[in-house]
């Protein structure tokens, strides 16, 4: 944070990036708290004690807040899944954490925080781009994995590799996806979490 | 069919199961030109010329008709699924057409049935008792494969079958669910049922 509260209006730069933190901020308390839809632009002005229009003149609309909020809680899941990929670790057991990560993180987000369950639902069908980023973010993590399990022997390397992702991506998808995730009980997702990875790492066995 | 259109009243029993499947009927047309939201139980009583009490004596609320449409449209896809399993052809064959119908089918319905979109949404995120069927048969189709398989020899025998069928049920789930596959393009529907099931048949080698 390069801004503190003695700044002067004049510096547009620090204050601005500092209005828009706070806006996220109160954003992304309020989705948490009264739901994405219900949740209005005046209400978010008038929590931070601003108009409306000034809050319009760092985001063009309630969705571009959405997104913000959406892009800030999806790149901690995916810091983790990153910090996964590139642990010293075998690749075997930094696959099945990718699995177990995703499914945890996700209930976290789509159970615990049911409010944001509408946000979460705008995100993913109308394909925001902290959403495909996040997609970007899960096949990069399981080609880094795959790609040292096959440099170290650990994988099997007859399969071109951008195939075995594209399939490990898919089957990352039911752990990873809200309207899946929260259709299963959570003692039958772990089930299926270590039935897939265990079906994915026999099918990666060389 | 037991009815034809010269049965008196009095019949009740084949009457009733008439005007059932007529009222489905209309329903399906309804829903698939306006879709189920607009759709209201005064609209399909009207196109049969009967009274909206009328309807009621068969179905309960328009849910209990969005039910039965459903069942109707998935039963046709299961159909396939278990006429597929029972297939003389090679396990492997069998379980790569199980992908393939599923995605097929769901893009059918899906994409080209717009309208049928919120019936569906209806259904999957609700959990109506007809997509409880579908994925028991899914898993059925699965099992049966599998089964077969092993006891072929040409599949390994070591891990549990039923873990096998979870996972198996779990990447299936992609091609299935109408919010995953309505997220993907064509071309790259059709490249990730060919990779997810290589992997899977990778996995299944003894």
């Amino acid at each position: 944070m390069e801004s503190g509260p003695n700044l002067e209006r004049g510096q547009r730069g620090p204050v601005e990036h500092e209005r828009r933190e706070q806006i996220i901020s109160a954003a992304d308390e309020h989705f948490r708290r009264y739901g994405y839809n219900k949740t209005t632009v005046a209400d978010l002005a008038k929590a931070i004690g601003v108009s409306s229009a000034y809050v319009y003149r760092f985001f063009e609309s309630k969705q571009a807040i959405g997104e913000a909020v959406c892009a800030m809680t999806l790149a901690r899941i995916d810091d983790q899944l990153l910090e996964i990929a590139g642990r010293q670790d075998s690749a075997a057991n930094r696959l099945r954490s990718l699995y177990h990560c995703l499914a945890e993180r996700g209930i976290e987000l789509f159970f615990k925080e049911r409010k944001l369950h509408d946000l979460v639902v705008a995100a993913v069908v109308n394909l925001w781009p902290p959403v495909l980023q996040h997609k970007a973010v899960m096949l990069e993590a399981a080609r880094r994995i795959v790609s040292d399990g096959r440099a170290s022997g650990e994988f099997e390397r007859k399969t071109p590799i951008d195939e075995i992702c594209r399939a490990i991506f898919e089957t990352l998808e039911p752990f990873a996806h809200p309207m899946l995730l929260e259709l299963k009980d959570p003692p039958g997702l772990e089930a299926s979490v270590v039935a897939v990875s265990n079906l994915v790492l026999r099918s990666l066995a060389p």
